[in-house]
């Protein structure tokens, strides 16, 4: 398999693809197209902003099959490794899980444009709307009721790690990086996804993409 | 099983859990509460716009369980009736359906705003942005391609009915209302959604709705 992503420092969906495949525990090659960069506006431009996946990241490629957007990379990967590997078990649980993660998928768009990623960054007296306020209440009440109700087998929301963490982790770096106030639940549940070995690995390669971008835009071809 | 949903003619998201609770072939009560009415104050007041669903529509009660969201509601009742009735079961087309439906359900923001869903109203001469023009052109790109390469078996994206017929099964409806110009393939498309079983019955609900819902409020607890 091969995954294409942006930038690991502000690229929340392809976060979210990545931590995917990780989980799938199938071997992938990544390959990072700077956004923002020369080589992104001739993928776009070559795309046409037609398919496969309007000039977005992430996508999949596994052999001649394409996936593109991190929720269906998600999908695609637990129909192929078993649906276990990332939602909870329990039809309860699971359908609260599946609910957090598709909301997170069509919704909070003022967080969203309020607070981008920024894995490295730490912003001081960020000025919010009340729409990102109510987006930030939100969320914290679906983290306490998915820790509270579903959560005893683990640090994380439903237990153990899953498609719900996966998918609020770029949130778990808005909080941090816009030094959101939390309550102590929410801070425990953050500390466990923000020292979890794959996210231990996204932040690092995060902090030297400068130069790795640098790098990479050296040696593509012109 | 219950289903709530908003008015059969505005609700979109509605029309998208409701085709999914009729292709599980589970039995369900569904419940209106009518958008935009004193009830439906009353419901979002009460939810305080917190749990479970912040006050959207569909939501979905299977005994304890609560989905909430059309796509996590099609996810769940996948799970339990089997993904296959949802899905292609070939590995490529399953990709595909699965990339289009996400992205439906995170994209085409300009498309949804100005193109509400009205099932039996018809507009002539609409104005659209170029952002809205775009999305229509990507999205008839998506169902030109899943109708060239999957959908031999039939007249829908993937051939039979399924997910992606489902989740734009509410684009069929705007591109109808809002007479927007389509080529050939997709007129006949749409016309298989149009004339389906169940897209009949819920347009005919439509149309009859305003003395539902008068009924349903005069009748109500006040």
């Amino acid at each position: 398999m091969k995954l294409i992503i942006g930038n690991k420092n502000y690229s929340s969906w392809s976060l979210r693809g990545w931590l995917a495949a990780k989980q799938s525990g199938i071997g992938f090659e990544e390959i990072i197209v700077p956004l923002y960069g020369e080589e992104w506006e001739a993928v776009k431009q070559e795309d046409g902003g037609l398919q496969p996946s309007s000039g977005k990241v992430p996508i999949l490629w596994d052999g001649d099959t394409v996936v593109w957007d991190s929720l269906a990379i998600l999908e695609y990967l637990a129909d192929k490794v078993g649906r276990d590997r990332f939602w909870p078990k329990n039809d309860t649980a699971r359908g609260m899980a599946r609910s957090i993660v598709a909301e997170m998928h069509s919704s909070y768009a003022a967080l969203r444009s309020e607070c981008p990623m920024n894995v490295r960054r730490r912003f001081d007296g960020v000025q919010l709307t009340d729409a990102a306020k109510r987006d930030i209440v939100r969320i914290l009440g679906l983290w306490a009721e998915a820790r509270a109700r579903f959560g005893a087998g683990g640090p994380f929301l439903f237990g153990t790690f899953g498609a719900a963490d996966i998918v609020y982790a770029p949130v778990v770096s808005r909080f941090i990086s816009y030094q959101i106030p939390v309550p102590g639940f929410a801070l425990a549940y953050m500390e466990a996804v923000w020292e979890h070995d794959w996210m231990k690995q996204w932040i690092a390669a995060s902090e030297n993409e400068e130069w790795v971008i640098a790098q990479y835009e050296s040696t593509s071809p012109a």
